[in-house]
């Protein structure tokens, strides 16, 4: 891993050592799989799983599961080893230690997120939740980040099995982190966390309101930077996902598969990203997070890609959004519980 | 424009009142269109010139230019009115002020800026600064952002006429202030600029070196966020781009011309996203950056869209990268002048 020396941003580089321009031409950097290792009866091609929900008495490994986490085979940070922080001139270098785990949503290949029962959901949350715990015990890990990428565009584009991703990293993401400062600064003003402020404007004003049950809200953010941009905050504060409680995951679970069928439903199965903006993990020497408890609140993130990125959102880190929060709100109506057009 | 509270980042927002859903639906954001405005004999079909270079004698908004400024038909921002900096319950609101135009590069629809001759080039470049010097003179701007989107996959999708885009801002871009403040501070404690001591410690190392002339360098950047990503910074240090001699310009315009070729030839002509990166201008209330002369360093940065952003950077605000900057580096092997293949 390298730091930007200018920004402070991180790069993951690949350890490439023999490759040709050849490998590099833009038109082959997308390959479609036929074989998808990710299926039920598969279970043989990946890895050895990590972290499953299984049906009782089927083995590790083989055919039962509702959820299975393994390995990626190909991944970007690998668990052995010394973080090694290091200087190169005036650069900054460390080993890309960590981990970099697929987690199977659904043995079915033909389902998507959204069309799974709310009780499949469930398990893949407590997946989710499974390898937080475990990770955290391991010393060297400052947080876990948890992705997924739906639709090709959305940078899906090795496997089309429903999946999420979740790395381990040996330090926070600088998009937390400026996430912590805010927070940090708004608390110590006001003495109030100002995601519980922003979901109190919210339900007051509902111009931007999506879908609400008893614990979560999910809202188009006021300064979305993407069409049909949405949150999902929990109404209760707390800044660790991990500490969500059994009903709780089924009103997430509600929630995520309410709004992901809306969006599907009314753009017409668009991709997308989504991801858990949790905080990062408790360690000696981040002192510097020692409010965190207060300041944060976890969430969840989910960025539609139906407009492209181009070189004004490079050049100036300012985002163009065609489509004001308040008008995705409007159109994302709810998907009638019989409609006809439910794969599910 | 529209601050988000939890990060900074203004998003300029659409003023959209009457949209359905099915204006969303993602497969029908990108549209071709067969007429373009901004050929040589179309100048009617834009709105009337605000620079171009001409022949001596050749009427404003007729034919016989070589590079030609209009205003954008469908603008991000718009020059009229007052910025309205004001609050919504506590979030920030500011009027869309600003001006948006575009550079048309070549009259010619069938060249690409890195087919241009050195002399054309150098009519961008100096379109760019009698912009910026114009700009300059309006006291709500802070900001000039001049990029470029070349190819679909970069943004450019609505034309594929040569252009440049320019927009003036009310507000320093992200990046830019996040790079003035590390800038700032390295200057603080070694009295020397961040930009310089990068420049020399490429110009030793050479692993990273792409190409140089008298006045340039050009560099595969040390923590590079994409594949074949370059920087182009000047060897002599100046915070304000406009300050470029005539000599420089030229210097400029070869050692783009030559790294565009390059990036065509080696990888089957990539997509990419270029912009410049300047400092603010210096206004009151700007004392925050009375450093700046000392502090910052313009460069040009390009970014080839070989590869797609997924959820993991947009969660993390990290970046991987396949091709480290070494690999790259090595393979943007210089373009013979003689090169059957150039279309110039």
């Amino acid at each position: 891993m390298r730091k930007d020396v200018f920004t402070g941003r991180w790069v993951i580089m690949a350890d490439s050592t023999a490759v040709r321009p050849s490998d590099f031409h833009f038109d082959r950097f997308f390959k479609e799989t036929t074989f998808c290792p990710f299926c039920e009866t598969n279970e043989a091609s990946t890895p050895p799983e990590v972290f499953a929900i299984r049906k009782p008495g089927s083995p590790a490994n083989g055919s039962g599961w509702s959820v299975r986490v393994v390995p990626n085979v190909a991944p970007r940070l690998r668990i052995e080893g010394e973080l090694g922080r290091r200087a190169e001139g005036f650069h900054d270098l460390m080993n890309g230690v960590g981990a970099h785990e697929i987690v199977a949503e659904t043995p079915r290949h033909d389902r998507s997120l959204h069309e799974l029962e709310i009780e499949e959901i469930g398990d893949v949350i407590r997946a989710y939740i499974a390898r937080i715990v475990d990770l955290e015990g391991d010393k060297r890990m400052r947080y876990v980040l948890i992705f997924k990428n739906h639709g090709e565009e959305a940078g899906a584009h090795t496997i089309s099995h429903s999946i999420s991703q979740l790395m381990a990293l040996s330090v926070t993401p600088r998009t937390v982190k400026t996430k912590l400062i805010t927070a940090r600064d708004y608390f110590a003003l006001k003495e109030r966390c100002i995601y519980c402020d922003v979901l109190q404007q919210e339900l007051k004003q509902k111009t931007r309101l999506i879908a609400e049950n008893e614990d979560f809200v999910a809202f188009a953010p006021f300064a979305s930077r993407f069409p049909f941009e949405m949150a999902i905050v929990p109404k209760f504060h707390d800044s660790a996902f991990s500490r969500i409680s059994p009903t709780q995951i089924e009103g997430l679970a509600r929630i995520l598969r309410d709004v992901l069928q809306r969006l599907d439903h009314t753009l017409g199965g668009p991709p997308y990203n989504l991801s858990l903006q949790d905080r990062p993990f408790l360690r000696p020497r981040a002192g510097y997070w020692n409010t965190i408890e207060d300041d944060f609140h976890w969430h969840v993130e989910i960025l539609p890609q139906i407009a492209r990125i181009t070189g004004f959102e490079w050049a100036s880190g300012f985002f163009y959004n065609p489509v004001p929060p308040e008008v995705a709100a409007r159109c994302l109506s709810p998907v009638a519980d019989a409609e006809p057009d439910r794969r599910g």
